[in-house]
């Protein structure tokens, strides 16, 4: 079978290796379709070698079909279309034991701290699997697990209906979670420096604002009445965002933390102080919320075919890295399967 | 009547002022101690003068009895022993309406914003008052204010009874936190440079950490067996603090803004993202923290003398200012009664 392998920063090789037989508790995912996210770039740019173990096979947005059982495996066939929910917890940390699991603090993430779905033939535990509806094209089931860090941070945020949000960032997360929280019935506006990525978000039907034209204080403050908004997600990772978001939110609304800050940030404890306000950190998902993506994808509240700008094959992989890298699409997806 | 008046920064003067009879919805309260607290510093010191209309009345930590009743009011007599929840909301701002009145978009912080309780006759509304029990002693019952903080604070944060938390700061609000949680069924620990500090709150039989000297990550992992704290209170106001506080808080754990900074303070975003941590901004109090807090310094739950470390006349107020500034104090009463 063909696999992906990062060997060292920019640099990914395909190779032919022989797929392994799965173990028991195991299933062979034959992989259809696997995006690449903001984590795998960050691989690729050498930033996590700390972490992954080279020559290392990322990969954790996928959709695929179940191709082989290992031993002891029930309620699962072969040709299932499946994705992955790419977390193996050890169950015994405190964060475990306290209904965390998502979160261990022992966590593998599976695509980082263990082989990925850039290959042909995966094998992951069976408890990871998530059933896909025969219906739904493979392609856009590879949206899921974005979808599901979406859906997350929404619930995470308790956003009810009615309730208004501001998404700061309009990358893949930052349209997902507007995309989410709009069809939870929350009106959303999207703010975005880079025109290319307004544009894109407006072509989904989103609400944007440009921060460095706008007086973006002011606009929330009319939008809502003096109150401010309900709900806030930092999702740009940019030190300016957080430091004016706390400005955007009511008293007692939520500010949710979603982009990956390296450094610490300067953040307005005053405001957060004087509005009683609440600030969220909000990490992958759990399993309602993957089955909750794959029902959003199903009915076509996420689009995929906007979202999907591109699909490489997977001996093209690594060109699909140089054109993320110059933000020249909002999610590229490789095809892995033969078919 | 005396009043004491800050006429600008560092000079508080007592004069002889006559008395204004209540209006209606009001009570003249005859006061009979009045706390100093960090903010009344503060305009001490000149740093709130674009707040305070000068010459002011400041104070707002108080005890006293009604001394008469403005037309309208009715449920209180004369005599009855009294403090007040100082703060007097608009009703109609967003805040309010959404039942947040105690942090009003526009609120009047009375002892600030209007005129406060360093005076022998204060008029307020008829609806701040709080009862006190006649059983409790009227220099006691001049630290239900701060105590009520601290009860808001404590109630904010979802502490639970067999919780660990961890106090940052050991002034007055830092041990009156501590206090509160323990007497709710949490363990403590409170973090204090200051070695002064550190022996007042082990005198009132808590838990002290020298963060200065002793590794307080490796503490509270050992303490807590690898979890991380429950919640953290963050009290110092120190730049170092907020920084560190987020490497002590659990999986999913909650750090409690108290403290006033006055400038924006780095956050290590990314533990607060990978721990789904909550960061809650924490102001004053509602009625039932007010009320909570009676019941905790008439229970002796809070140890009133030890907490109030020095009493002084009404005449000698501007002294007291001095005392606290050199640090040389817990918690000063003025004593306003001519009795």
């Amino acid at each position: 079978m063909l696999a992906a392998r990062y060997v060292g920063a920019r640099t990914i090789t395909v190779e032919e290796l022989e797929p392994a037989e799965p173990r028991a508790w195991e299933v062979q995912v034959a992989v259809a379709y696997v995006g690449i996210c903001g984590t795998d770039l960050h691989v690729f740019h050498g930033d996590m070698d700390g972490r992954v173990d080279k020559p290392a096979t990322i990969g954790h947005e996928m959709s695929g079909t179940i191709a082989a059982l290992g031993a002891g495996v029930e309620g699962w066939s072969v040709g299932d279309a499946v994705t992955v929910m790419p977390l193996a917890w050890d169950g015994t940390c405190p964060a475990c034991r306290a209904g965390n699991e998502h979160i261990c603090q022992n966590l593998d993430f599976i695509g980082i701290d263990s082989p990925g779905a850039l290959q042909e033939y995966w094998n992951v535990p069976a408890s990871a699997l998530v059933r896909l509806p025969a219906a739904l094209p493979l392609r856009d089931a590879a949206l899921v697990e974005p979808v599901a860090v979406a859906v997350h941070d929404v619930r995470r945020s308790g956003l009810a209906a009615g309730d208004k949000a501001v998404v700061i960032g309009a990358g893949p997360i930052g349209v997902l979670i507007a995309l989410v929280a709009a069809s939870s019935g929350a009106e959303v506006v999207i703010a975005e420096i880079d025109p290319t990525r307004r544009a894109a978000a407006q072509e989904m039907g989103l609400t944007t604002l440009d921060p460095s034209t706008a007086d973006q204080v002011a606009w929330v403050e009319r939008w809502t009445d003096g109150a401010g908004a309900d709900v806030v997600f930092e999702v740009s990772g940019s030190a300016a965002a957080v430091l004016g978001a706390t400005s955007l939110a009511k008293v007692r609304g939520t500010l949710v933390v979603v982009a990956i800050h390296s450094q610490p940030r300067p953040v307005d404890l005053h405001r957060v102080f004087w509005r009683e306000l609440r600030l969220l950190g909000a990490r992958v998902y759990q399993r309602q919320d993957f089955e909750r993506a794959v029902e959003l994808v199903a009915e076509g509240a996420v689009p995929a075919e906007k979202i999907v700008t591109g699909v490489v094959p997977l001996g093209e992989v690594a060109s699909a890295f140089g054109v993320l890298e110059a933000g020249q699409a909002m999610k590229l997806l490789v095809e892995v399967s033969a078919s």
